[in-house]
């Protein structure tokens, strides 16, 4: 059995190459109705699911995601050696009360929207050196519980600038497996370049894209360099969520370092809505929304032979209402993980 | 190189024996009046540090935790593969704020008081596998930015019940490395132990001991089991932050499994001040209290030969005010991380 080994200053190579045993999302009713729809595994019409808030529903979403991967992959709780998560909400509380039933070693993580490429990332290296012999991935986020804590109450109707995002009602989930024990899985974790903070000086709490797109730039910058690859190595390079914005200002940011992305470059914000019908604005963000683009559309296309190498980088605006009350800048962060099928 | 092997259901040995190259702690006035004043690295007699706000006096603590931890090692900022760092206050911006200047690999974590723990272990577990050279976990807490987060205003003035614990306006780092290339370093981490959820249904979220304390008893339980082991095999089992009311608790709730703990347990809410004399009800709490613990007097004599085997808990409560309004239960946590000198 191999180690994992760093390559150049910032890259992990996973030299086991940890496999994608299952995945599952899930979602809400206008994710539902977006370009992807019939790739979720599972939709709710009803956006509070029954439960008597939209954080209880947040929860929801994340241990259903959880329980679709499990039983796609035919494996019980008590398989899994132990399971990253985070989310959004303050403390963290849509993952810790949508998993603590769950009887599996949480360990809590905080990345903002770049969630799942963090979980998918510390996952893979848990499994790739023997640590866990299969581990879980999840984030979630829901539109109610996050306009009511970042923004506005719903009922105040506050009115949405042009650079806005809107937050996903999804949460997606990654069970991730020893290689040697699943010979036959399609999909591999190659590996993963974790990245530094960035700071741009952004205040503008309502257009996270930009705060978030060099911290993108960074870790997409420092993979290629420490990999000596280029844009059109892959078949695809996602990133989540920049949406129109953000997604435009990281395309020209590498194009100043002379790297054109454009032809393979697409972002899970722009892809979760019809930026034309459904009224997004900059389009989607939240954990969930790039959790549940991965979880669905991505690596189902990757199952099915049509997508290859795919470079998927979740990005964080590491931000709190009380640090923006406070005046301060908007800190980004994004997270690499090299797929291949 | 060998590589981590899992020890029975829930334990994770390092069979490289990750070495500690260094550890710091800074500390406000209170925790400077305390018991174990002189071991920390710095305290200060003004709890703002200078800076205009609580949250930054707390990011702060822990930028200077880091910086110490460097310089004692005679490291610098590029030396450091990955930083594993959390807090108490919503989106963990103690932690962004406080480290985001230094250039390195960011991995935010959420384990409430758990997180010294939690981030000693994955980084231990990084550097074990060898996706990290090096790698710091740090964490801290601040008692007035916790107070207005999670209960009131100070200004307010709010009377305190007899089982609620006093955050601690504290932080902690501790920088690990691979043992091949640090042969002399004294202390070795020597497995960890990461805890699943409990919840006994307590919602008095002024005693957040008794919310911590079966969580604490699970992973205690979790790690005799998986490694054939009795408390006298161990100098000192360190839980923190139960304080009184929890540690008490704890003690019991092994008794009841025919496990006496109490010869060699002792909790770092219960040293971080003199509860006679410093009014802090059931004691000390804060992700930094455990940290300064452990990051001065307990790694100080381990160095020196005076403690041999340690095996460190971090409890943590992962409730928010939200789940707390919405009458919500209150998940604990724990983690175990075994150190040896």
């Amino acid at each position: 059995m191999e180690m994992p080994s760093r390559k150049g200053k910032y890259t992990i190579e996973l030299n086991t190459k940890p496999a994608v045993l299952s995945f599952a999302s899930t979602v809400g009713k206008k994710e539902h109705e977006g370009p992807y729809g019939r790739y979720y595994d599972k939709n709710y019409n009803d956006t509070s699911l029954g439960e008597s808030s939209w954080e209880k529903a947040e929860s929801r979403l994340q241990n259903e995601a959880v329980n679709i991967s499990l039983q796609k992959a035919n494996l019980k709780n008590s398989d899994i050696d132990c399971i990253f998560a985070g989310d959004l909400l303050n403390q963290c509380i849509s993952s810790t009360f949508g998993l603590k039933g769950l009887n599996i070693p949480f360990l809590g993580q905080y990345g903002a929207c770049s969630t799942m490429a963090q979980t998918l990332g510390i996952a893979s290296l848990f499994v790739e050196s023997g640590a866990a012999k299969k581990a879980i991935a999840v984030t979630s986020s829901h539109f109610c519980s996050a306009e009511r804590q970042f923004r506005y109450p719903l009922e105040y109707g506050g009115q949405r600038t042009p650079t806005s995002q809107w937050t996903a009602t999804a949460a997606g989930a990654i069970v991730i497996g020893a290689r040697s024990d699943n010979l036959d899985a399609k999909v591999s974790i190659n590996s993963v370049t974790f990245g530094r903070i960035t700071d741009y000086g952004v205040k503008d709490v309502n257009n996270m894209g930009a705060a978030m797109a060099p911290a993108a730039a960074q870790t997409l910058l420092d993979f290629f360099s420490d990999t000596k690859t280029v844009p059109l190595d892959y078949d695809l390079i996602l990133t989540g969520d920049l949406g129109k914005v953000g997604g435009d200002l990281l395309e020209e940011m590498m194009k100043e370092e002379k790297i054109d992305i454009s032809p393979v470059h697409n972002d899970c914000g722009l892809m979760i809505y019809d930026r034309e019908k459904q009224d997004v604005h900059a389009g989607g963000s939240g954990c969930g929304c790039s959790a549940a683009i991965l979880c669905s559309p991505i690596l189902q296309q990757m199952d099915l032979g049509q997508l290859h190498r795919v470079l998927f980088i979740g990005t964080g605006a590491l931000m709190s209402p009380t640090s923006s009350q406070q005046g301060e800048t908007i800190p980004g962060v994004a997270h690499l993980v090299y797929l291949t099928a």
